[in-house]
């Protein structure tokens, strides 16, 4: 991953010529005259553990797991924001850790845990890195060091329970290596947001992601059946049932709590089969409303395309779901809306009915679930390693799961004839396929647009369906107060039955101090989303940058539970301080 | 409501011939020798509160609303688990309120928590007051005295937002009035538990309650989009969007609470298009793990019928299925499985497209989704008040929601051949009627049962699909063992794709002290689903009869979390004590 950018440096490509037409015309982008630091000379500060406490960091992980290079220190330093990515390009590394740990187990995180808590040294939970919105920036003052607890160690897929479709992985696992490791075994996750190609399966848990396929698969809080947690008053383990009426469901309240409480050491997630492969079309309406509407009524009524988004006038005219073309989009608004490709006929070897007096499950399977495939496979070389064909599907239908019993084809049918009857304009499948191209690329084409001397940046909310205008209306009308004449482009990325999610993207020249500029931005649209009733954010989390947005959308009492438990697992407040809530005074 | 049984007295029927010669030639059930007491026989502690707090419990109320009549405090003790039954024909009401306060808004709720948590009065919140988990129960130790909140006056209908599909209600409407009030609109819950006549939507959103057409409706914490609640430390509101990656969703916090962190006084539910009718049919499997795999299939490949559960052996051949006719069961396993109608056509005057430029909302709609009918309705005059035909299915596909755009006969269709493949031998719609006759009339048989002389109670649980086989034996192994030779039938009444839940009925003839014969028999129940697994509680929660097992469930960490929420917005500790959560000591 590129320290001060996104994503394999070699992917990078230059701006198309339409895009640098359209930012240097419509815009008025001018090429920055700063050049962007170089990793090395990255300004960081002094680091403050002493010998002593690095000793004892060594003494439960060994000494090859405790750096304190430059290199390392500066690749965990904040996110992948825009704000994040400005000021590593201007050398700006003040949130730097001082020391980047590498437990291997449970038991090594929980035992730093321990040693941080008695030291009082800050704990910043480090996955993927690509947190969007401050999320690993914890506030070091007052505290005599800060160490990223680094979880790529902890990469193993630990078992497949094919009966059960639940799969226990460590946090550390990033999202392809899942995908790989689980179609070893026929199974998928279906999560597949914009930072799949880095982010971890903790960080997925931590932040409450959701990926583009979540109207077929749920969010990643929907797949988390179970979890494991190290805090530093002890373990919690939740998740004895799919659900359950004993108390709350505290599984909902380690989802989206950002590290602030321990650490995520063990998610048990339900899998599907995985589908033969994806079919994605295009769809035009003539009105972001229309499009809306047609969205609502899938949601609400059916049949849900597993992929479903809709882009409004301005990003379908810039053409933002084609990365890889952009400034050749159309008129109106371009819907996507992507099915599993059905199997053609009964798998082959998929026993129709099961033979008299075979039990559910075989004997002597372990409790937790876990048995079925048993030994651990690693995250990096296990693919190979993972026993494969026996899954087991005895259930199968000859329809991958996901599909509720019905073929992609007798979805995407149904979908279409809903589609059509909003006044859709069907597209067929090169936008479709334009769209998969480009899905995970936008990142990569931020990077070159912030070194052409644009900003650009995203934000996220999400409301009820009858909110949901407002809501568009409040963040466009605040981003273009705030910045004057930006290109702010919005499309409906998730679909619920009682509401759905803006994305919007903002793309703007940069002025002498971008971070300024854009913070400014920032804060009419959070103040916009507050005030217009939606939720501060969908998919990006809290971090320190909705910090104050989201205890308004809290509220006191909200906040006051939040710090309760906080207090109660974390007493010396080592645990990513300053994210989600504001760091108790005094 | 039967002070002492459950329901209309009118309701209650003699227990047909072949029961009573099955209860007396099976069991060896007995007809007790001590006649049961009656209402006005029942033992109260002496009503404690002192005339000062009375006097302010009715400034905030009105006199008319602080009742501490024998009668009044009788109705609100306990709640209609078998020994709370057997205790109340016992004339044991040692359980008793000293008052029962009846407030009208959310105004007057918060006041009263000011109120008792000042005066440390403690505070049992009443909804339908059919809790079997002795969720109403509380220590009065320590107290000066105890109130049930009856919530029974915050019976309103509030708004119906058509667009969103999210009514918003008053907790105390009792689930028939919710249906006849969205039936009003076209709309409905779809949430259908045993308790369904008396049961309110605070109590099954307090108690997390799953309903008899789960698979097709959700949860009833799936259903609940927004949450007010008052508590002692001032009021929450939750939910302004569907979903949200804004930190921790603490409205799974506050679902399952049982009423120790404060009162829910308003809940946003998600609601969908009432179907035009139901289907039932029966199925027979040669054995309860034969049926298990079909239905898993089903859970995890699709398709779900909305109403799907099948009895094990000794359930099919008692016919518990069929009340109405007990004893006259078949062999093998009897499924059941329920599906909407569909609609045979296109309703008439469901425009197939909109008019061009209609948005997504009407201009001027309120910020909280609360606009489109307006006027709040009474939960029991408002059904034929509420606006009609105005809740605008714009997006009607002519299939109703819940069908996941494909129609009910389609589905029943596709059920019935993964179902036939599995094994399953098709019985038709009669065994399926026969259960929607008698879907609510368990708890009055269980009057008659206890009346002849057996114990009969009911408890339940849940796990992941590998671990049912084990939890099921465990069950059972620790059930027989208790009791010498009981009844054991169960049936798998909840599925999820990756688990399901088992719910145990067990008929025994009653002991001299059949309550200490029964919590005998329920310890060792508990312990064997905490030994195998399980979780505690599928859908009757926690109360005080599960406590001591859940917090083996939850462990000390997941205990110190509620306990941490619970001293920050109950100081006073008034709320509901002794249930959910042991008391801290001291």
């Amino acid at each position: 991953m590129l320290w001060s950018g996104w994503g394999d440096p070699a992917k990078a490509s230059e701006l198309p010529e339409p895009v640098r037409r359209l930012l240097r015309d419509l815009l008025g982008v001018r090429a920055p005259s700063v050049p962007a630091a170089s990793l090395e000379s990255v300004r960081l500060p002094e680091a403050a553990l002493t010998p002593a406490v690095l000793d004892a960091l060594a003494e439960v992980v060994g000494a090859e797991h405790v750096l304190t290079g430059h290199e390392a220190r500066v690749r965990h330093t904040r996110g992948k924001s825009t704000p994040d990515l400005l000021r590593m390009r201007a050398g700006d590394g003040c949130d730097a850790p001082d020391a980047v740990v590498l437990p291997a187990s449970h038991e090594e995180v929980a035992e730093l845990l321990r040693l941080c808590s008695r030291e009082r040294v800050a704990v910043v939970p480090f996955g993927g890195g690509t947190s969007v919105v401050g999320g690993l920036a914890a506030e070091r003052a007052g505290f005599p060091g800060v160490v990223a607890l680094d979880l790529g160690r902890l990469d193993r897929l630990r078992s497949v329970d094919a009966e059960s479709m639940v799969a226990e992985f460590e946090p550390g696992v990033r999202a392809p290596d899942a995908e790989r490791l689980l179609a070893a075994h026929g199974l998928t996750l279906g999560h597949f947001p914009q930072s799949f190609e880095y982010a971890t399966l903790g960080g997925f848990a931590a932040a409450r992601s959701s990926g583009q396929a979540s109207a077929g698969y749920g969010r990643f809080d929907d797949m988390v059946v179970g979890l494991t947690v190290a805090t530093p008053a002890g373990t919690l383990e939740l998740g004895r049932a799919p659900k359950s009426a004993a108390g709350p469901d505290l599984r909902q309240l380690v989802l989206g709590s950002e590290g602030v409480f321990g650490v995520i050491t063990s998610l048990r997630l339900r899998v599907r089969r995985a589908p033969v492969g994806w079919v994605y079309e295009g769809w035009r309406f003539a009105s972001f409303e229309r499009g809306s509407a047609a969205m609502r009524a899938l949601a609400q009524n059916g049949p849900l395309p597993a992929v479903l988004r809709l882009s409004d006038e301005t990003e379908t005219m810039v053409g933002l779901a084609k990365p890889d073309a952009i400034g050749s989009g159309g008129s109106g608004c371009l819907l996507i809306a992507g099915y599993e490709r059905a199997p053609t006929a009964e798998p082959e070897g998929v026993p129709v009915t099961e033979p008299e007096g075979v039990p559910v499950t075989a004997p002597g399977q372990a409790a937790s679930g876990k048995a079925a495939s048993g030994e651990a496979v690693s995250g990096k070389a296990g693919a190979r390693k993972a026993a494969s064909g026996e899954a087991g599907f005895e259930g199968a239908t000859g329809v991958p799961s996901g599909f509720g019993g019905f073929s992609g084809d007798d979805r995407r049918i149904a979908a279409s004839a809903v589609l059509a009857r909003f006044g859709g304009e069907p597209l067929g499948a090169e936008p479709g396929r334009a769209w998969e191209r480009g899905r995970f690329s936008a990142p990569y084409l931020r990077d070159s647009l912030l070194a052409a001397g644009a900003t650009v940046e995203t934000l996220e909310t999400a409301g009820f369906w009858a909110t949901l205008p407002r809501l568009y209306d409040a963040v466009r009308l605040a981003l273009l107060g705030a910045l004057g004449s930006p290109l702010v482009m919005c499309h409906v990325s998730h679909v619920y039955e009682t509401g759905a999610s803006l994305y919007f993207t903002v793309v703007t020249p940069q002025e002498d101090d971008p971070v300024a500029q854009w913070e400014r931005a920032k804060a009419a649209a959070n103040a916009a989303i507050v005030a217009a009733g939606g939720t501060i954010t969908h998919h990006h989390g809290v971090g320190r940058d909705h910090r104050g947005a989201y205890a308004a959308e809290l509220g006191p009492v909200g906040v006051a539970i939040l710090e309760a438990v906080k207090a109660r697992l974390d007493p010396a407040g080592i645990m990513n301080p300053g994210v989600l809530l504001s760091r108790p005074e005094g």
